[in-house]
């Protein structure tokens, strides 16, 4: 690293996490409708930031939900172009009384940034736009073509922004997709995601009696749809953790040797995992370890359960109805839309008696692949160990940014996806976090990444 | 009847109607603690109007909880004495939008007043006050003694009630419990209840991780709180609707052959309740009727069941806990704390791994069984006869009224259950409503009972 570009970012810290500060605080959430005002707010606030930091053409794309922040540099002819994605939307911050320090008031405690999207994802892009300023601020210029895209929806599957790549394919026409939107392995060991599951979310609704029915008049004489309900989700996997709708592991290829392998030096420390989360006992599928079954391997989980009386104390019902919100992530050849046939299916053979069940598809995105031996990932690999002084490791995650792959197939460009979060930073929870450390050593390693790829 | 008493209950009916609307408007709901107002203003109400009709030592007794209103009319010395019962508060109305008409706005249409409470049981505890004071105030005394006790907690399982009793026996002494709170057979079929189910209520907690995870990186490696829950719930019960429990049934009679023929001579239109409900199927224990469920056999509801993202949209997390709300119907000999325990150690063997369960006992109360031969249930039949012009039919309730049964054994007294409500009144639910040809029938019901207990 330059000397004047460490100058520049010691003497700018101060400045930059104000900076961040000011995006943190707008509540862009984008799970409902009560925050579109924050939405607009917090990508008319990116442009600026993205124009004051030197970039053109700064605008946001309409998509008929969130708009995507664009903006661009493109004055180094004969180099290649890099996109780089993330997004400004957040999960919404309940049950807001769990937080240590209100979710939309950055607070800095034992050099980590407390607020609602400090790691997921405003910290780890705003890394990307002070590295991308800082170059161009002290050498006047950069040495690679850079492009934005920003979207306000990742929160919701991206609702919209499929059908803006397609439309804006070649506005937006890159030679790689860089994303930093997860963790690393953890604190000191950065990672690049060859790897991504694929996600299948799906709502069940079960409907009984027109409405609520006195347990003491009815109670015995007709389904209970709350038991209904528990009976099907029971139903789909067995108290061995493994899924036991009818072909739901077509297409899920065995992990090979060389995989397992892979694994195994990861050295993960389940016991640490064990107490940090406060359980008894890691749970999962049956053969294997916790890291395979929490990236390699297919996964069902129930998000939202509901039914019956939500007040205080006791109401003896034999509720209407009850639902249940649930996803699936998916691996190596599943398909969405071939899984929730299956589970379809599935409740078509195990309805029980007496109710309704109706079946909703939520959202869906394909599983995704990268080759560990594509130029770009290379570079990120020597980046990391210039910026961090220490070599990643190629990991498979177990989230899903059913994105990547329509970046992958749509802009026919590698997605290089080089992460600066920690996986206890408490992402979609209470008390989200992100360390400073890994804001500092990210804004060095992304301008290490952005020339290696410029003079490879 | 006196042709002045009917007299009276013509020319009185419009001011009645408008004093029992009076009753109905406050919202004396005694789930939770937002209420506590409204409960003392309709216990004060009671006592007034009590009062004036003619009662004495109208009072608050104070319980810990919600008073009990206590009054009096002793001057037929030699005579029996009436204890009287009834309860002055009422289920929460949610969900309010599936009201017609506000709750608490009671409203008549078509020869129905519809309101939280109508049937349930400010209506029928109203008949029996304005039928003694009709009896008062035509002809100057009454031919019995008579006693209230009006309760405020019936509806979240009459807390301190039993400590009341056991204090207050000798002031309560009586030979004879009425209360009406429940329907009659159906519409023009009055009918005594002879059992009532006994309750044992109970809330489980499903504890897991420290904090709501994000699945896509903790999915498959944790125990999901709600997978973990329904597979609990859908353990105790088969798909044939058999409580599988272990030991549950112990205690239950075999329903004898008498039992099932009164039950066949009812002749229940199953039909009818399916298409009232809106099922495609009624559901229950394998091996017996509907009517035969729901009355004469234990059950095991699920009332409320809650966990995770509450909001709009999918959150995918693996939530940190999952909580449901059950109770069960007891008959014969079983004892709700026996059942607890049996629950208890099922919980214990099928708890799955990873999770902490806790288990809660909410509510309970004993079976409860008369004798049809006694003679104050057979001048409720004779009552029943005069004012209805109909034989009553003798039925087991699937209802819980756990202080039936502490009213036998404290006072040593029968108790007469004579409804004047009808099963599908909404009671517990919304549209709540009492038909106002049974307020009518009642009126001259209750004073042919009165007279008929004092001059057998």
């Amino acid at each position: 690293m330059s000397d004047q570009l460490e100058h520049y970012f010691t003497s700018n810290r101060q400045a930059h996490l104000e900076e961040l500060s000011q995006f943190l605080r707008i509540p862009s959430i984008s799970v409902g409708t009560e925050h579109k005002e924050h939405i607009r707010k917090a990508a008319a606030w990116l442009a600026d930031s993205l124009k004051s930091g030197g970039m053109e053409h700064a605008q946001l794309l309409e998509t008929g939900g969130n708009p995507v922040v664009y903006a661009d540099w493109l004055h180094a002819p004969g180099k290649p172009t890099l996109l780089i994605y993330g997004h400004y939307d957040v999960q919404p911050s309940d049950p807001d009384d769990r937080w240590d320090s209100p979710p939309f008031e950055p607070t800095i405690r034992d050099g980590k940034l407390y607020a609602r999207g400090a790691t997921d994802d405003k910290g780890q892009l705003f890394i990307h736009m002070k590295a991308v300023a800082a170059l161009l601020a002290t050498e006047g210029k950069l040495p690679v073509n850079i492009k934005w895209c920003i979207e306000g929806e990742e929160e919701i599957a991206s609702k919209h922004l499929f059908a803006l790549l397609e439309k804006e394919a070649e506005k937006l026409q890159a030679d790689a997709v860089v994303i930093s939107d997860g963790p690393m392995q953890e604190r000191g060991v950065p990672s690049i995601l060859y790897g991504l599951r694929g996600l299948c979310g799906f709502q069940l609704d079960v409907t009984g009696p027109r409405h609520d029915l006195h347990s003491g008049l009815y109670g015995g004489g007709v389904q209970n749809p709350i038991f209904a309900l528990s009976e099907l989700l029971a139903s789909m996997k067995n108290n061995e953790g493994t899924i036991t709708i009818d072909g739901f592991y077509e297409g899920v290829e065995p992990l090979s040797e060389a995989d397992r392998e892979r694994f195994t030096t990861l050295k993960h420390d389940d016991a640490k995992v064990q107490r940090d989360l406060a359980v008894n006992a890691l749970f999962g599928e049956a053969g294997y370890s916790f890291l395979e079954r929490t990236t390699a391997r297919p996964t069902l989980e129930i998000h939202t359960i509901t039914g019956g009386f939500q007040g205080e104390g006791i109401k003896p019902i034999v509720p209407s109805s009850a639902s249940a919100k649930l996803s699936c992530r998916l691996v190596d050849q599943q398909d969405p839309d071939r899984i929730f046939e299956l589970i379809e299916r599935h409740i078509e053979l195990h309805k029980p008696a007496g109710v309704e069940v109706k079946l909703t598809l939520l959202v869906k995105g394909k599983p995704f692949r990268v080759s560990t031996d594509n130029p770009y990932i290379q570079a990120a690999a020597r980046a990391y160990e210039a910026g961090f002084g220490a070599s990643p490791v190629f990991v498979r995650a177990g989230g899903s940014i059913p994105i990547v792959d329509s970046f992958s197939r749509l802009l026919e460009a590698p997605v290089v996806l080089m992460n600066f979060g920690l996986p206890d930073e408490n992402l979609h929870a209470p008390n989200e976090h992100f360390h400073l450390e890994n804001f500092d050593l990210g804004l060095r390693t992304v301008c290490h990444f952005v020339r290696l790829v410029g003079a490879p």
